[in-house]
């Protein structure tokens, strides 16, 4: 028995574009370079993207990780060796915090390979597999497309990315992008298999069962609630169970914060008492992909309930029971349909933010007026990309208007991520306002990137803070070391160097009141505010949250003990 | 029978700290970061390193190369995942080009990895090998630190960064910096091993024997000349025996280009006809590390003659006969020694730089009048560091005066190294006069360096050329594709928002007028030149090259004969 499926040809490149677009991609970002020329050719030729040409990889590989987090997946083309190694800690960020980014590498010619040529862009050697080694260590399939087999190896690449959220790597030989081969004509369709019928019914009765039972039952997220896009099902859930929601660190925003069911952060330790005393003695803990890293955890001060339920994206835990095959979104549609309305359970009132004293509001510029004074200025829907660090934990702070999310690597923690990420997520969310919180420390890595964000006409409001250096690390070690000072630049004049006639606009605030009036600035182009405060300012939580980690990572014989050499 | 030596005790800290110091590295390379604060205290504390805080890691890892291309070894000092990862590019490149640097990762504590504890900077599980793994691509050795292993471990992988000329990596657990351990007396003793006396005198004897006996003995040498450091044996060698070098474009100003015995660039078809005629028509050509990659043998259109000499590093091949466990210096060290005096051989005149014409030197500035100029302005021992592209290929096109060094990437080519590695070149050689050569699409990748330029005082000479985007692509494929355009920058004006107060001189060029008053300016500072040229203009060497390349890339089926798709 045979099936004719009518199938047409296609260059290798134009159906490795026509994937992408399909799988709703439409900006790439990307460097150009020799082994990638060819393709970008194609891609200009289709007219179907808008090409992101960023200032270097890894600031590439950062815009598409934020593009990937507001749009579901994203696209990177970078050329072989330079620009694939450049690329990988944006890449290899992408793994650890669980976003898919299909990175499409165009690489050394077969003709090389199969001739044993020495090329430009390689050790100058015959190991032409070692960036694909090295993309092995950060992503969760890789692949070098050959004529045979890059039909299969596309489709395979582009939906594993999305299936497991999780970044790709694919070799694309220049010197096959232009040969045809058969292809399907079906569009791409991403989505999850189906789930093992009685491995989905058993499960999902099994977390009815015990979260009807329950007495003091909690939803706990973490990044693949994100991710798997299921926090509609968790909040319908929550209303029907009328259950209480608390959050990790690492996704802050994604539920509701004036939601009557949103319980708070937990961090361990760093929790408030009563967030912390009802998660870790709740009877019935729906952990939706918690994963206990030092930073998401307070410091592994976390205790989370020895009987509750780790539901993952592939895969479920209940006690000693082990559910395989049971697919995150569908598991919970069904938990949500199968589960009883209760009419009491959690609700709270949304608390107040505390507004700062009036010495406070007057005088030099702190930390705490300046994150009081954001807490003004953040409205429904906005996306705020938060740097790792002081600008992180500052929003962290926050208490969060409706449909705000917030971007930030609470995981990784690459400073200069943001700058990059911001690219991404405004072209992947135009009509939402976006707020990038940086440090300077963190800003001089990726400060270039700002160019492309001119260059697109994008305008997000830049909050930066100038303050000497690497505060975080200061609380760490190091309060007072050099290695933790960094140049001073005129931050503010950088937007008319990189885009010279920008319309940008630009402050140097050191009070309050010059902050108040940035803030009610027109917003017709970008904003750039930098914040000149204090080097030793810094908010309670990053101060905390450093000693903790200088504990964790230097152990009792470590420095950290010495008079004044922490913040 | 035992030998007892005296020891004493350090933490591992220390001594890593020592043995950097006794392998002659004076200056780190570096961002801080949470697993590497304790180490960098370390240093601080010692007092005996100038620390050279670099915007982000990939610069950092360009200015270690630099600096170990002058100094003969360097440090580069990361954290964990984020860092490492960002550095790869250029630790890659180092491996590609034979530059001995030595990479340390402040890592995970070995606590973490004991209890299998989930950190931050990782992937969020518990692989933590995977950096060290992607290493293993770009490195020559690899060690992770621990309390037993750190004396021998941090030794032996200076040593062999030393030895092989490549770089090496190892992590440093955050929690053992401040352990002691027990450690020799003696200073570290940076030494090839000894040759193997009889393969030592069997294959100098065999080398002289072939010299003495040819008509047409010629020396041709690529990198390895330059970083086993034995130009000196080989001007002896062909002033002795009266014989012509040819250089690989890898190495040129390597070979004084003033001397009587140089012959010339050898690129295959890309050279001048009579040194190709005489390379690849020698009796015995003796080839030093000669690589044969397409970026450096014209496409590989080389034709070196099949009974050659192929001297390496740490072996010999003539005809045959392999020779294992000879030594290039000694080896070449024993050939002097035995060859012959000859009185008659090889000779040449010097060339005269070729005159432009009066028209060339007004209007616009051209990118021959801009070379010619630059010709005129070089001196005896100059440093120039030429970015990949254009710029390389108009550094290539000058006749040196004695005593200069061009840095550059051949191979590795990765666009942005120029600028990160001019900071290690500054440091590493503050005699001499530093003119960095850089094209704006380069810049934009690393541009941020320029800051740690200005911090260190250092006050090299910049010419940037603005010509819209990449000029080397263009020629490649894609001349008028966007994907090859970038943003414009205000490029001169970066210094002084970099370093507000700069002393730096910068001027913005559009005539040979223009750029003969800026050439004219006092050295007392930094000097930035911005040309403003056509974006069409380009050397005919790079545009030979770009055809070239496209044909081995993009093989017959490419876009590259597509009419108007190359510059």
């Amino acid at each position: 028995m045979t099936t004719t499926t009518a199938r047409s040809t296609m260059t290798i490149g134009d159906f490795l574009l026509r994937r992408l677009r399909e799988a709703g991609i439409s900006h790439l970002f990307g460097v150009a370079g020799d082994y990638n020329l060819e393709f970008l050719l194609q891609m200009e030729d289709r007219d179907e993207f808008t090409w992101v040409g960023n200032c270097n990889e890894l600031n590439a590989s950062y815009a598409a990780d934020g593009y990937a987090r507001l749009n579901g997946i994203s696209g990177l083309v970078v050329t072989h060796g330079v620009g694939a190694w450049s690329a990988i800690n944006g890449v290899a960020g992408a793994y650890s915090e669980h976003v898919p980014v299909v990175c499409v590498c165009g690489s050394l010619p077969l003709k090389a390979l199969d001739r044993k040529l020495l090329m430009h862009h390689t050790s100058g050697g015959t190991e032409y597999d070692d960036v694909m080694r090295g993309y092995a260590q950060v992503t969760v399939a890789q692949a070098r497309l050959t004529p045979q087999n890059a039909v299969t190896e596309i489709d395979r690449l582009i939906l594993t990315a999305w299936q497991r959220k999780l970044p790709v790597y694919m070799e694309l030989p220049s010197d096959i992008a232009y040969l045809d081969v058969e292809v399907p004509p079906e569009p791409l369709e991403l989505a999850m298999p189906p789930s093992d019928p009685e491995r989905l019914s058993t499960c999902a009765d099994a977390i009815v069962a015990r979260l009807s039972s329950a007495r003091s039952p909690v939803i706990l997220v973490d990044i693949d609630a994100d991710r798997f896009d299921v926090t509609g099902e968790l909040m319908e859930l929550a209303g029907r169970m009328q259950l209480p929601i608390a959050a990790v660190n690492t996704v802050k925003g994604l539920i509701d914060e004036t939601s009557p069911y949103f319980l708070g952060l937990y961090a361990g330790a760093g929790s408030k008492p009563e967030i912390r005393e009802m998660v870790e003695n709740s009877d019935c803990l729906l952990a939706i992909g918690v994963r206990r890293v030092d930073t998401t955890s307070g410091g592994f001060s976390d205790a989370l309930p020895a009987g509750r339920i780790d539901a993952r994206g592939d895969a479920v835990d209940i006690g000693s029971d082990n559910y395989q095959a049971v697919y995150l979104k569908e598991l919970l549609r069904r938990v949500v349909d199968k589960a009883p309305a209760r009419t009491s359970g959690y609700s709270r009132r949304a608390e107040m933010p505390q507004e700062p004293s009036a010495a406070v509001m007057s005088g030099p510029l702190t930390q705490a007026a300046y994150w009081s004074m954001v807490q003004d200025f953040i409205r429904e829907g906005d996306v705020l990309i938060a740097e790792d660090g002081t600008s992180e934990a500052g929003c962290w702070g926050l208490q969060l208007p409706p449909k705000c999310s917030i971007v930030t690597q609470a995981v990784w923690g690459s400073i200069g991520y943001s700058v990059g990420s911001v690219l991404g997520t405004l072209l992947a969310a135009p009509k939402r306002r976006h707020l990038l919180f940086v440090g300077d420390g963190a800003f001089q890595l990726t400060a270039q990137e700002v160019s492309t964000v001119l260059r697109h006409d994008l305008k997000p409001v830049i909050f930066l803070i100038n303050n000497g250096g690497y505060t975080v690390e200061r609380t760490i070690c190091g309060k007072q070391g050099h290695f933790n000072d960094i140049a001073n630049w005129a931050y503010a004049e950088l937007p008319k160097v990189l885009h010279p006639g920008t319309t940008a606009r630009t402050f140097v605030v050191r009070t309050p009141a010059e902050l108040k009036e940035a803030l009610a600035a027109p917003h017709d182009s970008m904003i750039f505010i930098e914040a000149v405060m204090d080097k030793y300012d810094a908010p309670q939580l990053i101060i905390d949250s450093g000693h903790g980690m200088a504990e964790v990572d230097y152990g009792p014989r470590g420095p950290q003990h010495r008079p004044g050499v922490q913040l």
